[in-house]
């Protein structure tokens, strides 16, 4: 019985969602390439991607679009609920607690039909932008901005948090974001998500516990921290010293390597360095750019790593105008789109995921009542 | 590359906590019998040994207890938040959002030291029957009760659920029941609360989580299900007839067989088949009981099939004047001491729990303009 320790390499399921080739760098969405849907396609033609394994008619891409203006809406109690937790928490845990909260209040119940399930799925993926924007407006003691039925998902996105309508550019660089957001196999939210589903328990739950572990600094903070770094950096002359140092103490950097992608770049980190370049340059404001250009270089230089997905995209996160800690909330919107789809996927095919575990603690221990206890030994 | 589909025999983890010999029909925490603990231990003292992996002295016990009766009482936030939540929402849901809205009112904060998470994990223990109690209390339009500082744990959920003091056989019996749910190696949720952890998320995360999955009727939901049937059996003499025809219509009967305990008896059935017919007894009120007898001996020579715990927990919960929609958040209640120190494992020697997906999809698909689909194809 050989322990499989973080279960690297173990196959716990089978796909039809996303696919990576780690030695060629490449990241399809059901067989697409993640290239080819960054540059044509929207965020929500990638959720009726992964929600149906196509892609959409003009007809079906319509009426998603409405389904989701229609769904941004968050419910009364939430948006009761949001002053309090405003103040009082964390925006993963937030949107952790109001996602939870939301299985109240969907009009599905507690159906469990593969339709109830993508009306659910939709709904989810749907209200977590107004969730976060709600959260961060609060916060600052502004008034939440209601959803603008005219603006595509992304797009409405950050107006709802700066109550501005975005550039064309800013709406299609936050858009290209979801997409490449939207899902990667079997990381370890989805996985959540999908152990959470074996047990044939709701849409709801499964999305809140995959909030849970993306909310982990080893999973869904790399892009924030490494944002703070090139604040903190600040000056593109003073990069290379920066990294250098940060090395010399023995410190790990965010946003550099990947467990899948080795050798080769995140396909992900290439589409985001020109995007952010474009943004930056859109602006007037290269600095953040030119700092992360930097780093990236010196990295390389110094221990041969790549940048993945989350150090570009913090950058352009920060250049779209989101505070730091709303990116990983922003990933999680995002990801929604994946997470809802494996769960799916999973209630169609189901068994319940229970590994095994390997006992290495004392056997056969003698109970002694507690009077009879060596005090020192117990101690 | 084979597909472990459930991860059945793939052990991700290694733990001393709690061990089974599904041939022996063998239950040990730390090493410790379960028949042992259920007869001469207490839910305090479990709490203790599962956290801590030894039993305390009665010095240690004493301030484990104090401290376990000084965290029962939920933040105001989750008291306001209560009457909404039982107008609204299912006790699984409840339990899930309110443990996930604690996270922001624990004293100890975003604080990840080992410390600081023993003292998290000793709250979610001692507050969870507050929340259901509080829960049930005001769905019936009736007052919570506050928590008494005099009673036990166990003795105190009863109390708060009633508003009477139970008696010593009721106390006793249910604090046996905490027992017998505290852990059971790696199940569904327990190895969600450990996936998240693996993450590096938080104590709250990891145990909302868990809730999610013991939500799914795969997993927590069976000694609810045992009930309603044997309710729905209502007499002893329709015990044998129900269950033939049970079977001859090709369903599943709830509360027998298990994964790992395969041809012997689940222990903690054995005990709680005694304990059950004590309450029964005591209650002049053996009805229940034996038509779980009967029910018990039908499904043994229809199928070979042996009760598992829930079987019996569903009937000793229902004496206990639980509603039957409470079994599971008060499984959920007793199982958090043990989610927890399964966390507090993980974290103390942590790898991410990320497995593979093997693609099964389409490949290479070209990516065609929405306008030159072809709608008949594509439909």
């Amino acid at each position: 019985m050989t322990v499989e320790k973080g279960l690297a390499d173990i196959v716990a399921a089978q796909t039809a969602i996303s696919d990576i080739d780690g030695k060629l760098g490449k990241l399809w969405y059901v067989g697409y390439s993640i290239d080819d849907l960054a540059q044509h396609s929207t965020f929500e033609e990638v959720v009726f991607l992964l929600q149906n394994r196509r892609l959409p008619t003009q007809g079906e891409l319509d009426d998603l679009t409405e389904k989701m203006v229609n769904d941004r809406e968050a419910a009364e109690f939430l948006q009761d609920l949001m002053p309090t937790l405003a103040k009082q928490t964390s925006p993963m845990s937030m949107l952790r607690t109001s996602v939870s909260a939301a299985s109240a209040y969907d009009p599905d119940g507690w159906d469990q039909s593969p339709e109830a399930n993508y009306r659910k799925a939709i709904r989810l993926i749907s209200v977590m932008p107004t969730l976060i924007a709600s959260y961060d407006r609060h916060r600052q003691g502004l008034e939440p901005v209601e959803p603008n039925p005219k603006l595509p998902h992304a797009a409405n996105f950050l107006y709802m948090l700066s109550g501005e309508e975005p550039s064309q550019e800013a709406a299609r660089a936050f858009d290209t974001q979801f997409i490449l957001y939207a899902d990667h196999t079997m990381n370890a939210s989805t996985f959540t998500a999908r152990v959470v589903a074996s047990t044939l328990s709701d849409m709801h739950s499964a999305v809140t516990a995959a909030i849970a572990a993306l909310k982990g600094p080893l999973h869904g903070g790399a892009n924030e921290l490494a944002m703070r770094m090139i604040l903190d950096i600040a000056e593109v002359d003073r990069a290379e010293r920066y990294v250098k140092d940060l090395f010399a103490r023995g410190e790990k950097i965010m946003g550099f390597g990947h467990r899948v992608y080795r050798r080769v770049d995140d396909p992900r980190a290439t589409i985001l360095r020109l995007i952010t370049r474009e943004v930056g340059e859109h602006l007037g404001e290269l600095r953040w750019y030119e700092i992360a250009e930097t780093v990236e270089k010196v990295v390389f230089q110094e221990k041969g790593l790549r940048p993945n997905v989350d150090f570009y995209a913090g950058v352009l996160l920060y250049y779209l105008g989101l505070e730091i800690d709303l990116f990983t909330p922003m990933f999680a919107a995002a990801r929604a789109s994946g997470w809802t789809a494996h769960i799916r996927e999973q209630y169609a095919d189901n068994r319940i995921i229970r590994p095994d575990s390997e006992y290495i603690g004392p056997r056969d221990q003698t109970y002694v009542p507690i009077e009879e206890r060596d005090q020192e030994v117990a101690s």
